[in-house]
């Protein structure tokens, strides 16, 4: 172990006399010390919820490991679905799946939207969101999930089909994006896709085409930026820009790729002063390299990543003040996705943009990205960061696992410039408190997978720990791209896709990869709107031509 | 290896006198004696194909098992796709992965059909296929095709996913099969379906939905009768009575579940005398079981599929001879489904039907069903029996990989009524005669594929050996259950599925699994039509709503 420890230690570049200080602590935590790894508090805690969490028990990952990482494995059988649904199974006529299924298919998928123009300001951390999270406040729960669907928009539209010419791109174009996805209820328009660079140095995050000719050989679509509509501006008290991040879906590879090395945010020439921080701000190489890197060869990244989205940031905030509006900025992104929310948003807020009064994160299943220099420049600079967690979602705890910021809490270090620090603060969900989900512990993309994070938000109520009575979104919806719902819903697992892969049936009776729609195939000259049009109204019936079947 | 042979014959029921003469044998032979299994020449084998094959390696499996099963896992390299078509990769505007899509894109997918009345007993066996084989007869090569789709339907039709109410049923009504499925080219019309007992020994063939309330418990959807259209009639000769009977989508498994149990074919007082023969008619029980099994209880087997299949062939014979028309059967099948055609066609022979004419059987993959016994029987009743088998198809070798038919040639063992004989005249195909698979040599539920045969006797040429340039078949079609194309060919695996796994969105928002159509639920009324109209024809425009794209 101790080995093993130094070794880990080298691979993080600690100091090597802190290290052999740690190494004998470690021993000592394993042996039973009272020691929380991979929680973050930076922020105010509203709620004693830690006092209250069940106690820990290890069940199907290696135990040594289950409990240094809190995974909270429990082995209590889930509640009944019927009782908590108030549903009755005991009509002799019907059997109980009968109940289930039809009550699941008869009713709403939403409760009515609600006009929290009062109160917007605290739904995005301007109190640190005291209050608001145990017992969990309903108009919060629905602008959480509201965003998360738009960081679900990025891996719906992801054209991951390496037999795909586009593979790596979107598969609609911008202007029809939520309109193909469903969402145009949202009430927002998107501006500008956004790329990033496909050779940095994470392996295995990006999708490549077999085609020998293709939309991009170095670049993959990575998100985009959106605005609300007037109507659902007035809805939320102020012009709201979004920022929706891609991350991965094959999340635990790229988990393995990351270097797992802090370097400084900031060049020799930074812009922020920070003589008043000890330690020099560093966040995590492989996720600064994508955010930033670009190439005048490209086609789609002559920019980075993250000049076109300050560009359009710029852009927008200054067109919207200009006529008077308070204007926000709501970064969002999962997994990897959550990571680049974080630079994004800190780069918007250093960036000293007049008009932009507010810059808030809402990332789902999130890495740690820098060290508490970071963390604490994004609280400098105001930056509100909301990070919704599964307890049995391992990617949070990645990178840092081990070291991170509770390490100063117990060891008299002098210097923490070299472990991870989460931000912000943490919003819970347990994937045990749904009795719509298999009780298996076993399926660890399943508890990472962004759907059953959204249901498990859904699911929030006022009761802590409890699944609400009245959650109404579409619990299917847990199953597009894993299996983790129960048998009893009758739910084919990862039903997410084109009839025949894509495949169509040409006028030669022959089974072909349709040509795109001009209107969706990628175009470096297409990806920002010239301005949007305030008085042009989302389709709130938006068709949803790829998700409907055949 | 001792121990076990002895314990394999038991499994046989070999008489241990026999068993003990053999073990010695089987030594001798994995030392090297020239010994060839898992070959039939019951009948006349027109061409001398045996003494023009290549040397055998073995190469990915075992190679014991590799050379005792003569799986002919060669090294060569394929031929260049490009060559094979006439194509020339040497413009440097088009890569070459472009010129061979443009040219898959923008062939037809068939050839002409042709006036077959003349020969139309030759092409079904009349003289034992002498002569068409090798080379291979155009009109012979698009006559099995045109079988083989008819077996491929009751596969692309059959419901077998779990989750649905319907598991193991057709999903079409009886009436829209085949312009469902886009085989209405085909000019056949179906008259009745065909349904088996799901509880019989072969514990994994049967498909069972989860649901309570299914639409039965206790039988699965096995096959259908269909007749040719007066058109077809015109161009093939003769009214021509199709039976498809379904095989098993994971053959690999029920594999291993066969009993590999020889038993009497008729009971006491069967109708056959064959006192001329030494040996007892015997058949593997498990396939006997599932043609015979019937029970009062049940919706759909208060008959067993023999008794269904026969009253309606007998149904149809004598209603088109009654119209002073000549009147054939042919019935096909792939793996399992191959077993059950011959049980079907030598009891349709046997039957003394009046006015049927001609009984054959065109089969693919399939194991063999019964003793030498059963293979001389079919021979005296003039059953003609084309066997398509893949050389790289495990299958066709079972049962009785090791004590077949072969074991007479070089046992003097009296009596052989315990070892399984394979029918009829073979006719082979090879994995790497195609240059459009992958030559991976591994994937051996591809090579028992049913879509990997028809895409190979496609290919069957004028030339031994060579995949025939103007194969037009679609060649997309053989990755619809697997991924046996090259990745050249840029066609997913595994593509042939309904949009989103057949979920769809309702009124309320939500992803269910919709009601089925009323004409496509089944009932036990409606599976045989009270009489088919003569002149309806088949509309060869038919839509394929399930296959095409939304």
């Amino acid at each position: 172990m101790a080995g093993e420890a130094v070794a880990s230690f080298q691979a993080h570049q600690i100091p090597p006399t802190v290290a052999a200080s740690i190494s004998s602590r470690i021993h000592g935590r394993r042996l039973g010390l009272p020691v929380r790894a991979g929680h973050s508090n930076i922020a105010a805690d509203p709620a004693p919820r830690r006092e209250q969490r069940k106690p820990e028990k290890a069940l199907n990952l290696p135990s040594s490991i289950s409990s240094i990482l809190h995974l909270n494995l429990d082995t209590h059988l889930p509640t009944n679905l019927l009782s908590v649904l108030h549903l009755s199974g005991n009509d002799h006529r019907s059997p109980k799946d009968d109940v289930l299924s039809h009550y699941l298919k008869n009713t709403p998928t939403a409760s009515p939207k609600e006009n929290i123009a009062a109160i917007w300001r605290e739904i995005h951390g301007a109190r640190d969101w005291a209050g608001l999270l145990d017992p969990h406040h309903s108009w919060l729960r629905r602008e959480i999930v509201k965003y998360g669907e738009f960081a679900q928009a990025t891996y719906d539209a992801f054209d991951d089909d390496r037999f795909s010419r586009y593979c790596g791109s979107c598969r609609f174009g911008r202007s029809r994006l939520f309109s193909q996805l469903g969402l145009a209820h949202n009430g927002y328009e998107v501006t500008r896709y956004l790329y990033a660079m496909s050779h940095v140095e994470m392996p295995t995050w990006v999708e490549r085409s077999l085609h020998a000719e293709t939309w991009s050989k170095d670049s993959n679509w990575m998100g985009y930026v959106a605005v609300s509509s007037d109507e659902e501006t007035r809805r939320i008290g102020r012009r709201d820009i979004v920022v929706a991040w891609r991350g991965t879906v094959t999340a635990t590879e790229w988990s393995k790729d990351l270097q797992q090395r802090l370097e400084p945010l900031h060049d020799a020439g930074g812009k922020l002063h920070h003589d008043h921080h000890k330690d020099v701000v560093k966040v995590e190489h492989g996720f600064r390299s994508l955010y930033t890197s670009k190439a005048e060869s490209t086609r789609y990244n002559k920019t980075s990543a993250s000049e076109q989205v300050m560009e359009e940031i710029r852009r927008l905030v200054k067109m919207y003040s200009n006529r008077g509006e308070e204007v926000s900025l709501t970064v969002t992104g999962h997994s990897l996705g959550g990571a680049l929310a974080l630079l994004n948003a800190h780069e918007a807020a250093a960036g000293g943009i007049p008009g932009l009064s507010h810059v808030s994160v809402v990332s789902f299943g999130a890495p740690r990205v820098g060290n508490a220099a970071f963390v604490g420049e994004l609280e400098e600079l105001g930056v509100k960061v909301l990070r919704v967690v599964n307890q049995q979602d391992l990617v949070p705890r990645l990178p840092g696992a081990f070291f991170n910021e509770d390490l100063g809490k117990i060891f008299p270090v002098e210097s923490l410039d070299w472990v991870y620090s989460h931000a912000g603060v943490e919003l819970e969900v347990d994937t045990t408190s749904s009795p719509y989900l298999k009780q298996s512990m076993t399926d660890l993309p399943a508890f990472h997978s962004l759907e059953t994070y959204l249901h498990l938000v859904d699911g929030l109520g006022s009761v802590v720990g409890a699944f609400r009575r009245e959650a109404r979104r579409d619990v299917a919806l847990v199953n597009k791209a894993c299996g983790l719902l129960r048998d009893e819903l009758k739910i084919p697992a990862c039903w997410y896709q084109p009839s025949n892969k894509g495949l169509v049936r040409n006028a030669h009776g022959r089974w072909v990869v349709p040509e795109r729609d001009p209107e969706d195939i990628p175009s470096p000259l297409r990806h920002r709107a010239p301005a949007p049009s305030p008085s042009r109204s989302p389709n709130s019936q938006g068709a949803v031509p790829y998700l409907v079947a055949a």
